[in-house]
């Protein structure tokens, strides 16, 4: 156990809990504090200094859905730039020769967001880079066992030769330089060390890591990321694959290992199943700092870029998806609904109003309680007595154990429950004629 | 930086990089071993020998949209039961009046999965629960301040209270019991221990830690985890929601801390966005021991398991689940088309296979490689050189830039360019005919 734990644990006796009337001060303290938020002991961390490189246009292209028209990619450049993302990438403009051309189309936008390119280590590549105008050049080469072998058939030699080309070439003409290594985590660590400290002294602006397999942990990336922060100087970038789920994970606890930038598409969109998605990071992000991230991103335009991908890629935005799935801010079990009705900050962390969205209470179902319909017969205009909400809720769930119910379903009920109990307030004669 | 790190940068000069030739007994080497596998500084990782209390028939009725009939909660335990979860875990009896004749149903399917039932910490619960015929009762209590103060309302005097009395009328009716904190990493750390600690004497089956808001961070749940370890003696059950897309990866980090269980439902469903995913923990664990996972679970049954439960629920398998999303299997850019056809792990750790599902190149499309179209001539048992294939690949990288293109344009365009090729050779005659 660590020291902190261990004095934690003195001054009380296993049985001598503290009461809730005491509580009042602690419970203020916790609404005030915040146990997501950064770890103190991360003295490199980036958590609340972190910029985004929008891939959408890039790692996005390589979707299997994906085919932009000229007209769709400057209205998501645009979209993204409006966002308020740092960087957005382009697919290569050796590609084909509607990449290059539009890769200089967006270039002349005027954006604010800096335009970057993404190339092999290949000086054909990087002279035709820096011609169509981008800010920037992302360079990426394999360095794993696998690629060396398997796809460009070059030793670690012969790779630190070209990426020393390449970054004096592009440096000379005044672009932003990258160099980022693929498969970095089935890298040999000496050769990875070395290629990163060769670049970082000949001054490239960033260094990257890329779980091109998408199956890092996040320990893992920490351990990684932390003594590549020992070994250059230079920024770190960071780029998640989420073949095995953990790409959002992976790129908090890189930034709080010290990388600074981290590559995300809309919707994760990318090969196989993609890369960090911008949305889910910014929930994770907001959960550490949501003042931080609400100053730099227009989070409220967070649905309309992704509907705008979505529609562009012909995908649904997943049921599931953080912030804008269509259940990501819907209670439904009763336990949870009467806490939400009381304070939304126990059970939710994320507030749907930064999002431009809204909160939804599911009171239609079996797993309902009464403080839920206590909520709704509010909401109808009625007036039940605890007693009788608790009677009525009684009867919606047994409805609710015969068949799937609706909004008017339970509406009815409550209607003819409040109906049947105020009967007896009633002038006899109006019931009669009603 | 670390020693290991160090001792690893000593032995080369920064520019005396191995060549490939030297390579081989390295890349075997590298075939060999797996640097996703588990962390050997992890004493009390349970990362081998992880076992899994499947929720979909509980915290995935807590799903907006799940209205489980009997039959289809039969159905999908019985599924649940196959595929070979250990523990399946099921609504508490005292939700409604269906709910304890289903919960009584599917524990006389006798299935080899362990039945259980999630509760309050209430002795009216309990008293219901144990009657089911259960294996084991999960029982929960809020213990964060913001649940204490907005949910039950009670202090841990009372809550210390009343988990013995349930925990011992429990045990005494020879049933399993869990005790699990709600919104764990929001309580406060010296009430959350205590609070172990006295169950744990008690005798206790298992602890649980919750984090209920879904907010939690890897190397937050690590910590946790460790020190909950250092305190009880009974094995640690975690429950993760995915608000910020982090419940995988928690659930990864919590069993290398020392965790034992984890919670998951088929495609998270749960309350908001949900839990751990089945499918996406499935992944993580095979990147981690692929040997193990395969002994246990019936892995090529999880697509027909996921379309189960999904059609139950109404909702579709989101586009970029990891697995049975359309494209976690497809490869698209040239340069990654090109290394998958030379050697699959390359780009994949995770094998298609495995699922019973197959890979898929991508090579309809203004990104795609000569390497690509060359696999595919072959498949359409032409002959084309190299050159050849170069020259066709360029003419379709031409078309993709124009409109979205499909295989039968890539097809047609191969066999038109192959029959020009091959015109020369033919019977001059034969042409004029044709």
């Amino acid at each position: 156990m660590c020291q902190s734990c261990e004095a934690a644990l003195q001054p009380v006796e296993p049985s001598g809990f503290t009461k809730v009337s005491e509580d009042s001060h602690r419970l203020s303290e916790a609404i005030n504090s915040n146990p997501y938020g950064p770890n103190p002991a991360d003295f490199l961390s980036n958590v609340l200094s972190f910029e985004l490189i929008e891939s959408t246009l890039r790692e996005g292209e390589q979707f299997a859905n994906a085919f932009f028209t000229t007209e769709t990619k400057i209205q998501i450049a645009k979209a993204l730039d409006d966002f308020g993302v740092e960087y957005i990438e382009l697919t290569s403009p050796v590609a084909s020769e509607q990449s290059r051309r539009d890769c200089e189309a967006i270039c002349k936008l005027g954006l604010k967001a800096k335009i970057l390119t993404h190339i092999r280590c290949h000086m054909d590549d990087a002279k035709v880079a820096v011609e169509t105008g981008v800010d920037g050049v992302d360079v990426v080469i394999g360095t794993s066992l696998f690629l060396r072998e398997f796809s460009h058939g070059k030793d670690m030699t012969y790779i630190a030769k070209s990426a020393v080309e390449v970054i004096e070439f592009v440096k000379l003409k005044g672009v932003e330089i990258r160099f980022s290594s693929e498969d970095s985590f089935r890298s040999d660590l000496v050769d990875l060390l070395n290629i990163y400290k060769t670049v970082d002294k000949i001054g490239v602006n960033r260094v990257g890591i890329a779980d091109t397999v998408g199956c890092a942990n996040p320990r893992q990336v920490y351990e990684l990321v932390r003594t590549l922060k020992s070994v250059v100087s230079c920024d770190i970038e960071c780029h998640f694959h989420n073949d095995t789920g953990c790409a959002i994970a992976n790129a908090y606890t890189a930034l709080e290992a010290g990388a600074k930038l981290i590559d995300v598409s809309v919707l994760g969109i990318g090969e196989r199943n993609g890369i960090t998605p911008l949305g889910g990071l910014m929930a994770r992000m907001i959960a550490a700092d949501r003042a931080h991230v609400l100053l730099k991103y227009k989070l409220h335009k967070l649905r309309d870029l992704e509907n705008l991908v979505a529609e562009a890629v012909q995908v649904n935005i997943p049921f599931n998806n953080p912030i804008t799935g269509f259940c990501a801010f819907t209670h439904k079990a009763g336990i949870h609904a009467k806490a939400i009705l009381a304070n939304p900050s126990t059970y939710e962390i994320l507030s749907p109003s930064d999002f431009g969205l809204t909160r939804y209470i599911h009171f239609a179902n079996r797993l309902t309680g009464w403080n839920a319909i206590k909520s709704r017969v509010d909401q109808l205009n009625l007036h039940l007595t605890d007693e009788q909400c608790k009677e009525v809720t009684d009867k919606i769930k047994k409805l609710g154990d015969v068949r799937q119910l609706n909004i008017d379903d339970v509406d009815s009920i409550i209607k003819d429950f409040h109906q049947n109990v105020s009967i007896p307030s009633l002038d006899p004669d109006a019931v009669v004629l009603a």
